[in-house]
């Protein structure tokens, strides 16, 4: 495979396409066009071609890309099914919902254990997993090779969470905590801020409501 | 305010401007250069300039912006703090966390109902909602006007949910069940894909470890 840098706008598309030829395989699918991503997709059909191009290119004129072949490669780029251990740290609302979502599990993403401080919710089962306490996280890192911390507390609380579970080994964090974590180099962070795409929502409602009155 | 469309590049990084603009102003920070914004933000100083002047251009050279001002008007062409009454339909793990997640409202999005069609869940109450029936939203829908449908339903029920909103009136809907919902012309929708993120993870996960094995 390549080892050149993909840009970073490419790198955010490619979640896109994994998911477009998914369906597309569930379909039964084999083939597609960049024409067809293009209109599926409503994404411009050279912009398409550009991209795939980023990562080898399996298009060949006329012919098409073929739809498993292009999702694997897409799937070995973004690390998708290469199995992965997860904690979740925090067993409120979000922590559960992610918890539940059986979906990470089948595409190698595994959360392995969930952990909170409140007495009142340590022990309890939340689908399968008995909650655990924050005081059990050091010996359960230590006991089991974990790779990705999902931080699911109050912001107040996020980045000391990211601190502890970085100087315990985890080397990839996902926040949902509404403040931005840091961490050193060599320690991957995407932090989640669900409101974002609710502005995104309300101003393309605005524009939407502007265009109807002009 | 300008009229001119800003390019989707822009509005998905407004966001972040408004983030950061809001912990500055907390912070009793009254005016930043681009080049504090680009350092502090990870973002080339041209590339911000560029993107405030897509609306209007408050810096001035040597003077920085006003940073009260610029978030303000990010917020209005955003749309925060106009307004917005929502209803949630699912109460499950994700419809609850929303519910409860207390941000919303205070930016001007209201939640105003949450619906479910489990006898199980009809009648409970959740973060001071009691969950009303599926069968009470047209009655609902009509008695009030609701901008918003949040839609936190198992994928399969995703897209009728998100045409019996449509045709109740709602003008965006927020989807959070993991497929695309689409809607005709003059609808707004922003689907929200939580895994993507997580396959952004793993990617720089990956690109962290090869930079390492270097």
């Amino acid at each position: 495979m390549q080892d050149s840098r993909i840009s970073d706008a490419v790198v955010h598309r490619l979640p896109r396409y994994y998911r477009y030829l998914s369906e597309l395989e569930a379909a039964g699918v084999e083939r597609v066009s960049s024409s067809r991503m293009s209109e599926d997709m409503n994404l411009n059909a050279s912009q398409i071609r550009r991209d795939l191009n980023c990562f080898g290119g399996f298009g060949q004129q006329g012919y098409g890309y073929q739809v498993s072949r292009l999702k694997q490669e897409i799937m070995k780029i973004l690390g998708i099914g290469a199995s992965y251990k997860a904690v979740i740290v925090g067993a409120g609302n979000i922590g559960q919902a992610l918890l539940r979502y059986r979906h990470f599990g089948d595409e190698g993403y595994h959360i392995v254990a969930i952990f909170d401080n409140d007495p009142e919710m340590i022990g309890r089962e939340v689908g399968n997993h008995r909650i655990r306490a924050m005081s059990e996280l050091p010996q359960f890192l230590k006991e089991n090779k974990v790779d990705i911390g999902i931080i699911a507390v109050p912001k107040r609380y996020a980045q000391q969470v990211a601190d502890d579970l970085v100087s315990m080994g985890v080397t990839g964090l996902w926040n949902f905590a509404p403040v931005d974590v840091e961490a050193r180099r060599g320690i991957s962070v995407v932090n989640v801020h669900l409101s974002d795409s609710l502005y995104i929502l309300s101003y393309r409602m605005r524009e939407n409501r502007k265009n109807e009155n002009n």
